[in-house]
């Protein structure tokens, strides 16, 4: 008897699933876009996430269907689903993930703290909304963005007027997602995991810092975060992924507000780079918390006992792979965990992260960023 | 540019080397003896350890040779070395992890303590040295042991007569080894690392628990141990390993005398059971310093903030795999961190392992020993 779980998406979040798979004999398949994917180690199936018949060629052979993106489409999950076989999270509860109008409508059903939003499909009501809460304001397209892309700070509805050609709002779903420019101190991420008999465990909530739309750094947990906000942050990831249905992992970016609230940014349900943190600072990683949550198996303690950085590490050449500085970066910083994804190089491309764990939240910080910047021979 | 590692043997120790190398970006290939092996997800190649063209064929596609078990012929290493290829640790080192008579004499020369021993090729010459240091005394066949395989205590020559037949002693090599029979309170592991540069890095000295001649608990660090044998207990490997030219891991068993001295027992030159607790309880486990080692990058910190308790998991079936308690298991034990081999269950066989991290040993061990009745479905 063996466990099996088939990840669709060949990424590096497959990639470090397949660590914790190694760990309890859980078998672990991957339908990977490319044979050279960051995951390929496991992957068994090379084939095109959008053609049904692929997506249920390779679900047949696994117990559970999960997730390294939320790209796949809502239709070809419900016939997976409806085919007897278990997809975690469920095809209602990933709507929410895929689809940014679906789930602001979502959170202010179940009283989750929105930003202030409207659903927009024309210039016009986009300059009411900009006139209303401007004099800037955010403009996302409800599906297909990630990392920045798909988000624009407009002052102006004609910032945004190439998504509102018609063919371009069309591929949209007809509207777009207008939401107040929220004046926060800093963006906080909430990640737990909930598996389908309904138990639920968190981490502490983290500080994240973005560049340019991507995160950069993580700090676990959050600084100097009052307990009160460290607990609303918990209920409303419980909140959601009860009220959601949602299985596996939820990521809960928010917002902490100037004056001190807490608003939900965006959400993901899947292993988030937000916790990557996890895989040495937690008794539980994320990504083994992944598989046991879809496996509906227990889930395992998610105690932090010492503070930890994790800093991204995106690519600053076609070229040259960061891996050729381990020898100087290990000499220096021999605590220092140090990820590669096994990509080939290219500017700003999500390559690696390093993890620092233990001293001060302070110490951990300045370990990573020198090991950083050194590893990518930056200054 | 990739770091390339080939292992030699597809056991659990291989399989669990497939962690770092995928936290690395590390190429690690393997040697496995079949397809189904405890390290099949980085299995590239599967043949006989024994045969030249086959081994030589492998190492012509990596940067490093290493091994998951000590059992392949000198001749075939020495003749990959001559082809110019690292083996790590190199044939000349390994001789003393695959020949018992070979590292006793060597621990004399250097002066690291050895029990009162001798090369016998006789029953008379044993029979002399049981009159000397008996009533009992161990016997071990010099190659092929392990486990308590090819160890036999002993008060008359004639219990080992079968090792003296002259077809059997030829093949092993002409003699026996013969250790007198040590009083000891306990027995302790020291797992280092050390690379072709000459770096050394040591984590805590263990205390090792066996049953009928099998590691069952390891307790990390070694509890109650004096300062000044745990300080001599790293020396003792550091002379070792220095003086013998071992690269990668070392174990060196050791027994704790009623005395209160250490004497050494054995030598294994790669990852090793008394190591497992470095997965979760180390900043650098076990097995990723083994890899930064053998490719002589810089080692990694040993660092154990908290206790620690492994305990292994043998087979006590034939038939049903452990991995079938894993929901009872998990949820009353949210914090032990369980390993499955991916091997078919077999009474006897080494399938997986319980860690157990945090709070007292005390509290741990009882943890362990509880989840690990649980998985086995023994009382």
């Amino acid at each position: 008897m063996k466990y099996r779980v088939g990840v669709i998406g060949g990424g590096q979040l497959a990639r470090m699933m397949t660590v914790p798979a190694i760990n309890l004999g859980i078998d672990l398949k991957v339908l990977a876009e490319t044979a050279n994917s960051s995951a390929n180690l496991a992957t068994t199936v090379v084939g095109d996430y959008t053609d049904l018949k692929t997506v249920m060629d390779f679900a047949k052979h696994v117990d559970v269907i999960t997730f390294d993106h939320e790209h796949v489409p809502l239709h070809i999950l419900e016939a997976v689903e409806a085919a007897g076989i278990s997809v975690q999270p469920p095809s209602k509860a990933l709507a929410h993930a895929q689809n940014k109008l679906v789930m602001r409508k979502a959170l202010e059903a179940i009283g989750a703290p929105n930003p202030r939003w409207l659903a927009v499909s024309s210039a016009s009501e986009l300059h009411a909304f900009i006139a209303e809460f401007g004099p800037e304001v955010v403009v996302k397209t409800p599906i297909g963005g990630y990392d920045g892309k798909g988000v624009r700070v407009v002052s102006s509805s004609s910032q945004v007027s190439d998504w509102f050609e018609p063919a371009a709002l069309s591929s949209l779903g007809g509207q777009l997602l207008a939401e107040e420019k929220v004046s926060f101190t800093r963006e906080l991420a909430q990640l737990s995991a909930r598996n389908p008999s309904g138990e639920f465990r968190a981490w502490p909530v983290v500080e994240t810092r973005q560049k340019n739309g991507v995160c950069s750094e993580v700090l676990a947990p959050a600084p100097n975060l009052s307990n009160e906000l460290a607990e609303k942050a918990k209920q409303i990831a419980e909140l959601i992924s009860s009220s959601l249905g949602v299985t596996g992992n939820l990521a809960v970016e928010m917002f902490e507000t100037t004056d001190g609230k807490l608003l939900v940014n965006e959400l993901a349900m899947r292993p988030h780079n937000s916790g990557h943190f996890s895989i040495e600072a937690s008794t539980t990683s994320q990504f083994e918390q992944h598989l046991r949550a879809v496996l509906d198996l227990p889930l395992g303690e998610t105690t932090v006992a010492e503070p930890s950085v994790m800093v991204n590490l995106l690519g600053v050449s076609d070229e040259v792979d960061f891996v050729e500085n381990y020898p100087e970066v290990m000499k220096q910083f021999a605590s220092a965990k140090l990820h590669s994804y096994g990509k080939s190089p290219r500017i700003g491309r999500k390559l690696g992260h390093i993890t620092v764990v233990g001293g001060t939240q302070e110490s951990a910080l300045d370990t990573a960023l020198k090991a950083r910047a050194l590893i990518l021979g930056v200054r």
